[in-house]
């Protein structure tokens, strides 16, 4: 039984390995990191690129944290302790070129140590996902994405692309504007061990999941890092980034989960966009590429 | 006793009037209309500024909406029926001068029409509120704000200002900064009728309130458009602005009333600003007016 010690140590290694990929695929911006403790016990390493050649403003952030989980939490997770342990890297990059989609990646794992006692069931489980944020949908680019990560999923489990794609359908959908935040990716929670996997298998995935981040991100940015680009074209990225800042403060668990935390909120909140506009009841031109990325933000569709 | 009809007639003057005046205040844009119905029953006429000479992106909403409350609402507000009507005017403010302050007003009246039963109490109420966020704090401003706020509850009840600051203070409160979104104002909900107050009296003094804010306002925008200002000040009007956007998405009830109800996105979001900054971890320089501003973003400011 891997020890959660191992789980947050891996982990920041994945985060390290992320970071020095990313500074080399911009070329010019370095991270910077901070450390930092929580009150309620533990802490984390968030680093932050800014201003770069491609990344206007990212971050990969690394905390492992441990506590007891307010009133509120302990029911929205169902859970009987309030003593937890949690550990992860998230990320989310936004670029500064309209064609280079945002990206955003998550692997955790949650326990409650108190469960982990001679004849009980410990309460513990993985979480993670990966999805992408085009400004504008490139379908080329929405199919590499997926088959990428279905490649990812089928070395695990012939089942877990589907599930997981359905699933990150369902979760990274902003509802009041009926529209998903961009095209997918896979989305899984409290995925616990069973006959069919250990947990070593499911770390194993979590990790492969992190790994996969580099290649398939690197990729999508040289793709479309030298296109030609108009000012319409970088108000309309602004535009697309106000839908995903709504998203984060109205939906996302992790973020809604920070600040009910009392997390720290730098770390949080990195994930918002370093520029958002919101134009009043603006509808793109018929026929637009704005359009045709409109008609592609919904549910179902299959990109492999 | 009021009927729901005449109250609603009287904010639709209010909004007419206050559109009127902003339009000259602003001396080159216009307030574009849009009359919408909501499914479940009523509508609005939301008015949008934009892109004028003070106003980058202003709203001055009506509306007013009937149907049936989900049930989560009814919970919320500690109900048993789930009819319910509701009309208000709403506004908020944005300049494209960093010197001029956002402002957010809001005059409600909310009923539950089944309860109006002989012998059985009604539920109804009367909610509302104005409140200033100065992207920089100017101390004379505020003291004019608050003091004009004063002598209007004043002719009401010698209570109202103290009771609606402290409210204000509580409520304009962004949590996960431990910063009040500006420098208050007042705020009420629930106003019912008392031996000390009429339903006629609460009534008047929500038109009363409702009718200041061209005044106090304009003032505002007058002392405030010719200053001169630079880059550096235009970049922390959006950062405060981002800050805005945290505040109406996570804890505004209008917001999320709109946003859980199925309410016109575009009317509820109408808000939001026009362009937004989120920075990494940004401290002001010690001794700046940014810093200035920061330091008297606290409740319990006394500004009478």
């Amino acid at each position: 039984m891997i020890s959660k010690e191992q789980i947050a140590a891996d982990y920041q290694l994945i985060q390290d390995e992320i970071c020095a990929a990313l500074e080399v695929t911009d070329g010019k911006a370095s991270f910077e990191e901070e450390l930092w403790e929580r009150e309620g016990g533990g802490g984390g390493r968030t680093r932050v690129i800014q201003n770069g050649n491609v990344f206007e403003k990212g971050g990969v952030n690394f905390s492992a944290v441990h506590g007891h989980l307010p009133h509120t939490m302990k029911k929205a997770l169902n859970v009987d302790q309030d003593d937890f342990f949690a550990t992860g890297v998230s990320i989310v990059i936004h670029p500064n070129h309209p064609m280079v989609p945002i990206i955003h990646m998550n692997i955790r794992y949650f326990e409650m140590p108190s469960s982990f006692k001679p004849g009980q069931q410990p309460v513990r489980w993985f979480g993670g996902g990966i999805d992408l944020t085009p400004h504008y949908v490139i379908e080329d680019d929405a199919r590499y994405f997926h088959s990428n990560l279905r490649s990812v999923c089928d070395q695990f489990h012939h089942d877990f692309y589907h599930r997981f794609k359905l699933w990150a359908d369902d979760y990274f959908f902003i509802k009041h504007r009926n529209e998903t935040r961009g095209v997918g990716g896979i989305f899984y929670d409290r995925l616990t061990a069973s006959d069919e996997l250990s947990w070593e298998q499911i770390f194993e995935f979590s990790k492969a999941l992190g790994r996969s981040f580099v290649p398939v991100y690197t990729e999508l940015v040289i793709r479309n890092r030298n296109k030609d680009y108009n000012d319409d074209q970088q108000l309309w990225q602004y535009q697309r980034r106000s839908r995903y800042a709504e998203f984060n403060l109205v939906y996302d668990a992790g973020t809604r989960f920070g600040l009910e935390t009392n997390g720290r909120i730098e770390s949080i909140l990195m994930s918002m966009p370093p520029t958002a506009k919101w134009v009043y009841d603006y509808h793109p031109q018929p026929g637009s590429e704005e359009e045709k990325t409109l008609s592609l933000l919904k549910k179902g569709v299959n990109w492999v």
